[in-house]
């Protein structure tokens, strides 16, 4: 694809056809302009087969403001949907319709009250609420779902690989295996989740990051099939880069070959007064060769050099490797806590690609319509009761308890104050046996969740830098009980409805299938 | 990201940094300009957990030849990696180094050879091969890797959907839970690999598909809220779309509801002279609830209509939806046959994602460099034998037996010609025990696999379109045996190395390995 190609495809037509079909009846039927809330919010956690999040990381709203701020409907989209023909060979949408749409943004008297990026957040709870006109609020479905999903799954399994390292930098090398471009918004969503930093220059460039990389097995090779020896390769790189110098020791033979001429090559590093920076393993047992190259380096007096591990890293498999080591490490002679201490981990296809769930089921929902100046709700009632709508305009809640530590978040109706409650009566979303009191008096704090984003059209708050996202998440982070960020079988954190909105919903589950039988 | 910041992260910079690393280094040793050779290859099918591929289809070829034809360096690229510092706080690039860069593609003295877009490959077939100054060759990397393991990966997922569904129609339905601008780039793999269209507006636009899409549950939902009926949405829509009318059913209750609502507009259409075109199921038992809706569209006089099923659609959801109708329309007076010959698809998530397994293996590995006007194959040695190299400038060839099936892929050194040999030696990649003969006279077939693309920096050929694509994939599948194509447990296509190149890897083994213990 060119790039004038991308500007068609990803501008206002970036959007299922079924918005446009839908918009053009909404447009005949006169209901184009009428007030309309879409809630968006994911089902349920990813689910890694093995292993599953107990959270997620809110991530990607920054970027679909620049989508939605730049999605206008100008000549080219205007001129491509004129040419579509319907069924007879006349054509779909009609000269009123495009003449309506004709130089419209797609963000026209769009408000959008959202849960800030980098948050913890759970399922069912509306991370972005859209208030707009019904055909545009409508519109934007599809590139909202694409722009928040992505980013909210990658940061997700970007935070469980970093909790895996304790602590450690984790890299983001996903560029080569990424699904497409998505290797930029991906690189955004790693750095929000814990990455220290991305191989992609691109996106380091944009996102104000310094790159990272050193060089790969080509470089070796290459300098052999030129006569020369792995050690002369690692020399030319020493030389380029004598205080940015961790070498690539697999490409041969890791423990014979390669760490033992990085090793030289470090020595006369450190003879002209320069201090080597690392070495990298991206094959084999990696908790085995670290130690073993932890205990070469270590015997030559350099104890200090960080071991960078690649190759198929996740937080199962760092988990892996720091269980080895701790039970390992000493037999060799070295110390377990120290050889923690000097990994780095470069992470590709299972961040990059949320491996092996590579989707988040988020959906964006109608909720509300704004009849007489006052919010009817919406409702869609599935044969699946977990996928039956939470209705209507709604606030949303986070409750802490006497330690600070989060303990549910609760969506409630418009009219509700739960910090002006004594106690709250909640339940949960679908389970009609599950229902409990919380005292407030026993609460430390009841945080609402949404802020506003843009009114009218307009972004009408500073974003966030991402140094300031990050620093949320890992706020966040803190204020989770250990058991919700297992990495393995998390406890469930609770997410309920209060009463007044449980009984709202039920009602209009009623309604309405009365209203079938009646019919 | 804004439209500008994604000029300046996805042109030249849309590339590992480590890239550029090693750019330097060869510029400063004077070997940036060597003519190289990289082989890109994948190691293993998807493997999807329950069920596995037996063959992939090879895309994406185009859009990295649009991508590396637009990809410079010019100003902002060169004063973005002019900003790079090492730990010292000094430039990490040289000026003799960015100078030399300037204004310079990419594809400066690039050539590629490939197998063509919508072919049938196998592992460690080289796909793509690409000879150019070391330099560039090496920098494209990472964007090879990007464009062609993706969009593989989908048009091979799409290709088994296609199969499963007995020749139906598939619709790509992907936008909303694709990773990313993915989207776009999957919507053309899907195309490839089968699907007859896709959901997804700008990328129907610039690819030149008719967008396909009706309407959604928030439709019903809206005109409900506003104090009008399921029937009342499905009479306006049907007034704005009288000749594609296909209606989704399942926003309140599919038999009850949805398919009575459905069948009175399609009366009212019919006795307009409209023909109604069909209905969506979109939950629950999809066999099941399309066996009763054919039922009763069948007593209503439409048995025509067609049946769009979606939801967490894949091969396998495909497969026992089939089985279960066969086994149990006839009880309900339903003709199976003819029910699955109404059916179409509308395949999400897992066929733009390539649940669960979202990730081709693809590689790019330096195999050869041009010493004295000769090839000089370049070796990796890895501790897992399937990982060494096949080394040296090679070429690909394709056996067919008697009855016309492809029954071998295989590499030869470049100075064998196997059309012109009467016996064919082959060897397993990897496992030494296994070789066998081939006699010339009882093939049908032998033919190359790679063909010129782009010569010194040019496409050198007219690049065909996607419908020529679609037809060769057509072809190929045809040439597969069943068990091949199988979806779950297929045949072992056989994929083997001639003798000669057999032996040279062997002897380039060997000869490293002796000069580690020699060192």
């Amino acid at each position: 694809m060119k790039f004038n190609e991308s500007l068609l495809a990803e501008g206002a037509l970036y959007t299922d056809f079924y918005q446009l079909t839908m918009a053009q009846v909404y447009f005949q039927l006169g209901i184009h302009e009428k007030t309309s809330q879409f809630d968006y919010f994911f089902r349920s956690y990813p689910d890694y087969g093995l292993h599953q999040a107990g959270y997620c990381i809110n991530a990607g709203m920054e970027w679909l403001l620049d989508w939605i701020s730049e999605a206008n409907f100008l000549s080219p989209e205007i001129d491509y949907l004129r040419t579509l023909k319907n069924h007879e060979g006349n054509p779909l949408f009609s000269n009123e319709f495009l003449g309506w749409l004709m130089d419209k943004s797609v963000a026209t008297g769009l408000s959008i009250q959202a849960i800030p990026e980098g948050r913890v957040v759970h399922p069912n709870i509306p991370l972005a609420v859209v208030q707009g006109p019904l055909l545009f609020a409508q519109l934007i479905e599809s590139s909202l779902l694409n722009h928040l999903n992505y980013q909210t799954l990658i940061a997700t399994k970007a935070a469980r690989i970093q909790e895996s390292s304790l602590g450690q930098a984790i890299l983001e090398f996903g560029l080569r295996r990424a699904q497409d471009r998505a290797a930029t918004a991906g690189a955004r969503a790693a750095i929000i989740g814990g990455a220290v930093g991305t191989s992609n220059t691109g996106a380091s460039a944009i996102l104000g990051y310094k790159p990272s990389g050193t060089h790969a097995h080509s470089l070796v090779q290459a300098i052999v099939a030129m006569g020369g020896s792995e050690l002369d390769a690692f020399r030319a790189y020493a030389k380029s880069y004598p205080d940015d110098c961790t070498l690539l020791v697999d490409t041969y033979d890791t423990l014979e070959s390669g760490v033992p001429n990085a090793i030289r090559v470090f020595e006369e590093l450190k003879a002209k007064g320069h201090k080597p920076a690392g070495i990298r393993l991206d094959s084999g047992d990696l908790a085995y060769l670290s130690i073993q190259a932890a205990r070469k380096l270590n015997d030559a007096g350099f104890e200090d050099v960080r071991i960078v591990l690649s190759n198929q890293i996740d937080e199962l498999v760092i988990w892996q490797i720091l269980t080895q080591i701790k039970e390992e490490a000493s037999r060799y002679g070295v110390d377990p806590d120290h050889l923690i201490k000097r990994l780095a981990y470069g992470v590709g296809t299972r961040m990059i690609t949320s491996s092996v769930d590579p989707a988040l089921d988020g959906v964006y929902k109608l909720v509300a319509i704004k009849e007489n100046g006052g919010w009817t709700p919406a409702i869609k009632i599935s044969e699946n009761p977990e996928k039956t709508l939470n209705p209507g305009h709604k606030h949303i809640w986070r409750l802490y308890d006497d330690r600070d530590k989060a303990i549910a978040d609760v969506m409630s109706t418009d009219d509700e104050n739960l910090c002006a409650m004594d106690e709250i009566h909640l339940h949960h979303p679908t389970d009609q046996t599950k229902h409990r009191i919380l005292f407030c008096k026993e609460l430390s704090r009841i945080e609402p969740l949404l802020e506003d984003i843009m009114k009218d059209g307009k972004v009408m708050c500073d974003l966030p830098s991402l140094e300031m996202i990050r620093e949320k998440r890992q706020e966040d982070m803190q204020y989770l009980y250990p058991g919700v960020k297992r990495i393995m079988n998390p406890h469930h954190y609770h997410v309920s409805l209060t009463e007044k909105l449980w009984s709202l919903k039920q009602d209009l589950v009623k309604e309405y299938s009365d209203g079938i039988k009646d019919d």
